[in-house]
């Protein structure tokens, strides 16, 4: 049935309104000057950039593996937007991902301050990415996915992408029969709380979480 | 300077002494049972049980991938231990880790109530194990390893193999070249806790560790 006035102010049928086209995809090399943008970014909203030290050549020499396919190494899915249809591309024909793409309707043209900075190709920009690799459960007997970073830049969060992101993970992981998808979240960020509660994510609360690194690290290294 | 009168309680000279002879070495497929048989001991421990279905098939079924070396996938180093002199073995020259070995001198002779569970070869007995996989952080740029379990049976506690396993993990990431070393600890295993912060391990107390299993994940990767 159709639905009454007042007439949508999201005209979903008139390709010139304001719309934003979304396409999740396997990130790339030639994707790593955006990436290391985004890291950086997310290193000053976390308040953590004294242990920013990641360089596009570290990023360069560290991902990307030729001898292991994505989801079984190190992977990236990258969020791009553009306001018009994403054109065909030879990401559409990648047998490891087939891009995710969803349409946004907007009530309001859409400002994106930092438009030139994460601009990809000519119309597509550069929202957000998702860092995750495989762990593995022994409980279990069986792998599954931990997520290093969730991030989606400040201009486009609250419309839902940060939740295409996370799914796209989850998606691959019920694909690949794991057992499950585990992350941390700053105890002080409430909305990120907040956005995994809402999604059935359970806080382990029991678990102290370690780290050894620096000094300590290679002090512990050779020593023994 | 040789030390003074008394002499030692535990005759290092004396081959015929009490003495255990220890080897850490990459596990095996053929290692499996004993493997199983070590995961389901520490859930007992950890009062996890509930959470235990791995099955020796399952485990078969997900490590030793023949594509991935070990240290760049899911790694067991496994800890034996013989009350004789290991004999030379194809371990030995396994080019991608050369067994550690240590003796370690006994007061008393040594009693493993366990022995024939855990019986390897004529004289060696499976001790214990760590099991770890590379993660990797965006801000250092660089891979690290994630310590998923490290496990010593009860009789042979306290006598130093806790750490023997573990800095065979450090000594790996620091000649990786890699930024750290992360795990988690159940917050009520005091002698754990006590023994990371011993060797300059810190707990990252802003961490809210979040995991989604089961039918939520499930849900999760069926929508969007």
């Amino acid at each position: 049935m159709a639905p009454a006035a007042p007439p949508s102010p999201t005209p979903e049928t008139t390709p010139s309104g304001h719309q934003l086209f979304t396409r999740i995809r396997l990130a790339t090399p030639s994707d790593i000057p955006h990436i290391h943008k985004l890291i950086h970014q997310m290193a000053v909203f976390e308040r953590l950039t004294h242990l920013f030290s990641a360089t596009e050549s570290s990023l360069s020499a560290t991902l990307f593996s030729p001898t292991v396919q994505p989801f079984h190494s190190f992977t990236i899915l990258l969020l791009e937007a553009s306001t018009t249809l994403f054109p065909v591309s030879t990401f559409d024909s990648n047998p490891l991902f087939k891009p995710l793409t969803e349409v946004v309707n907007l009530r309001l043209p859409f400002e994106d301050p930092e438009r030139d900075t994460f601009k990809s190709t000519d119309d597509v920009t550069v929202v957000g990415f998702v860092m995750f690799f495989p762990n593995y459960s022994t409980f279990l007997g069986k792998p599954g996915f931990y997520v290093e970073n969730l991030y989606v830049r400040e201009c486009y969060r609250r419309m839902g992408f940060g939740k295409m992101l996370f799914c796209a993970v989850t998606k691959e992981a019920v694909k690949m029969k794991y057992g499950r998808v585990d992350w941390v979240v700053l105890d002080w960020n409430v909305n990120a709380l907040r956005f995994y509660q809402e999604m059935g994510a359970e806080i382990v609360e029991e678990y102290k979480f370690f780290r050894l690194t620096g000094k300590p690290l290679q002090a512990s290294g050779h020593t023994h």
